[in-house]
């Protein structure tokens, strides 16, 4: 039998582990520091937790786990020919974690006695999702999603702003962190009277970048939006200059609509602050185009772009008026972020960013030439880990050379040899394979050549 | 609807994940200074390369993933009255990772033409098994194993001690390692004549320790071992001093089997050359009771317990000829070791010997009176965090009875308070929680007193 992986997933090998580690372990970081708690949810949910959260679409996407004993129990023979949708959660009572949010959702009713509102969490952990596997989209794959839920408190908008800035200048990326408000798009279609229309407005303003302005009203105009509102919308593609102009700009724009003022206010303090206290590497950009979760996103909307690579969005987020609503508490807003862990690692990776693991440390392959020769050098091997350096005894008395191209396949930086003569002498020879050079040096020597 | 976790899940608080990343980030450190290189494999993999590795039982135990898509269509009428495991395949192609050793045998023989042998790895990930839950027993839980594959050297199970040793005493633990072996097994049962009945005999041993030696050869005796054997076989219960006393006394018993007699010889290697090295806070153990994994092992078996605690073993493993036969892969001998996450946990629990995150490091909340001051007091917030110090702004401009609270049950060190008199003076009073002391110091002077 030849093994293969399941469809859409992945094998991590060492480098990519560590790579992941690294990247996790910045964000980690940041998180901390911006005082967000790590908490865990398991892999599986209750069927009904997940089902008819997130659209019809989400229903199909999401992995159901058959029912442990006798799943067929309540199965009929009419079913075999029913929609399956409405047949799984006969044999079907588990599903795995689609995201991290409605998990997160479920945690917080359940905890809320014991939480300390506004209760910032971060969370690290797979998600699973049933879509067709193609480049760069597996089956399973991290989020990390950093949120505060009970504050209406436009700081914690400032705040992820920050989050982002630092911990993607950690990771030595410029990014460009997009800003919009909901309220604001619903400001404009409010004014061009086609509320109605709004997901079709803003669909067709997303591609604006892609498509260009015109194709972008001609778009409208064939979703039904008329002529007249796209007269009244016309000046949102001239706005021009840096955040707070374009703002002022806009302003005149959604002044009939109470909500559109609101949404102008709310980016206005945001950019203030984020202005007075400054980002590392990031700018703050406003992007009246950003129309991603308009399904639960209430207030702002962000987007991030990693500067000088291809890449769609490394991250994302925003504000929403009630995320504890379908599990019965109400009166639970909350703002969030996500970090697209596997995005970051191809823009890393792309821009040569990540550091080279292999050389930062030092890595001594010890020979083997028999029984006493090893444990001779067993302890020196000993020693050194004692004193944190990865240090191995290959485990055979092999060949020289086998041992040798052991070494330079697992990228070790030092062979050490004790024969019979070095161990007798209670030295050893030390070989560095960078530059081939080798000494003779004492087993005490070694330790001290080698400190973490 | 009242949100519930599916049937033996857990959520992990905040503490509870800080303390299993403290516990991973020690094992993981000795991972690496062994030689051992991360790998990562996927949730769930194919139906096909689980079913059949575990057992009649554990086959029942795997979680099946539904085939997505219409997963009815291969049903038929008469499969509803059919045992339910020959039914799963027709409705499920995937199933969740019930172990890491499964994966990583399908991980080597894929991957072969990658890996530099003898490949040491390890990973920690979560495992699923439908098990019926009880106290301590879930069915989501992390195993975290190290293993060598490609090398029948004996200095594998010596550095797999000294692992244990390794990881164990850095949390602090003084454990019991246990070492048995397989070959000793089968040595007894030969010169008994008892080949056949083995996992009799080894199963009926394995209680010596609740039930005493008379109980332990009523149960031999009741499963048709005869007295014959059970004579031959009395002597081992006598054996008693230290390891290698206890091995010359073994070497009379099994004399006249091979297998016996090459299993004492690997201990003795085993054994010298640990007591040569010498171990930091652990004792290794001779325990011929020991015969967990009698499918696989076929060498070392080996179990850890902690000391001072009364809980289960904390770890185990053995040597194996064959990982890989399964998937094609011929003469792929292993050993290796796991080490047991949540019983770790309870252990360190119990013996209190988790540290006290909270007080290793300063936790500042600042107070929020309002926009300006709220601004003066982020810029020293952000100064704060950039020294690596944990930090936090009151998002609303509260009560100071609720900004208080919150600092309280967060379990922040200090309160830094910035009025509008402090803003204006460009200082801040600072409040420590523990002593209730409160100072008036400048902005400048709390970067100087909090440095990370």
């Amino acid at each position: 039998m030849k093994p293969a992986l399941a469809k859409g997933t992945r094998d991590f090998m060492p480098q990519e582990v560590q790579r992941r580690q690294y990247i996790i372990q910045k964000l980690q970081k940041n998180f901390q520091l911006y005082g967000f708690a790590p908490i865990e949810t398991p892999a599986f949910e209750n069927l009904s937790t997940l089902t008819g959260k997130y659209g019809e679409e989400g229903d199909r996407l999401i992995f159901k786990i058959l029912k442990s004993g006798d799943f067929l129990q309540k199965l009929k023979p009419e079913d075999l020919s029913a929609n399956p949708n409405t047949v799984a959660p006969k044999i079907s009572d588990k599903a795995l974690r689609y995201d991290l949010t409605v998990p997160f959702a479920r945690f917080v009713v359940q905890h809320q006695n014991e939480l300390n509102f506004p209760f910032k969490r971060y969370q690290i952990q797979p998600v699973w999702r049933a879509d067709r596997p193609q480049k760069g989209r597996f089956r399973e794959f991290y989020q990390c999603d950093a949120d505060v839920v009970g504050s209406e408190s436009l700081w914690q908008e400032v705040e992820l702003i920050q989050l982002y800035d630092a911990g993607f200048s950690d990771l030595g990326l410029e990014v460009e962190i997009h800003l919009n408000n909901r309220k604001i798009l619903s400001g404009l279609a409010e004014v061009a009277n086609i509320s109605e229309q709004l997901i079709d407005f803003t669909v067709a303003l997303d591609k604006l970048d892609k498509i260009g302005k015109a194709a972008v009203e001609e778009e409208m105009l064939s979703k039904g939006i008329s002529e007249e509102a796209l007269k009244i919308l016309s000046p949102i593609f001239d706005i021009s200059g840096d955040f707070s102009a374009q703002l002022e700009q806009l302003k005149p724009i959604v002044a009939n609509s109470e909500i559109g003022i609101k949404g102008i206010e709310e980016l206005q303090f945001i950019n203030e602050q984020v202005q007075a206290l400054g980002l590392k590497k990031s700018s703050l950009i406003l992007n009246l185009t950003l129309a991603r979760g308009l399904d639960y996103y209430t207030g702002a909307i962000l987007e991030v772009k990693a500067k000088g690579v291809e890449m769609g969005s490394i991250g994302g987020g925003g504000r929403y008026n009630d995320l504890t609503g379908i599990f019965g508490l109400k009166n639970m807003p909350g703002v969030g972020v996500s970090f697209g862990l596997d995005r970051i690692y191809l823009v890393l990776e792309e821009l040569n960013l990540f550091p080279d693991f292999t050389s930062e440390s030092q890595k001594i392959l010890f020979t083997n030439f028999g029984e006493k020769e090893a444990l001779a050098a067993m302890k020196v091997v000993q020693k050194l880990r004692n004193q944190g350096i990865y240090t191995e005894l290959y485990p055979e008395a092999s060949k020289m050379k086998k041992q040798f191209s052991y070494a330079d396949k697992g990228a070790f930086t030092h062979v050490a040899i004790i024969g019979t003569e070095e161990m007798n002498e209670g030295k050893l020879s030390l070989k560095d394979l960078k530059t081939g050079e080798q000494v003779s040096i004492s087993q005490e020597e070694i330790l001290e050549k080698f400190k973490a």
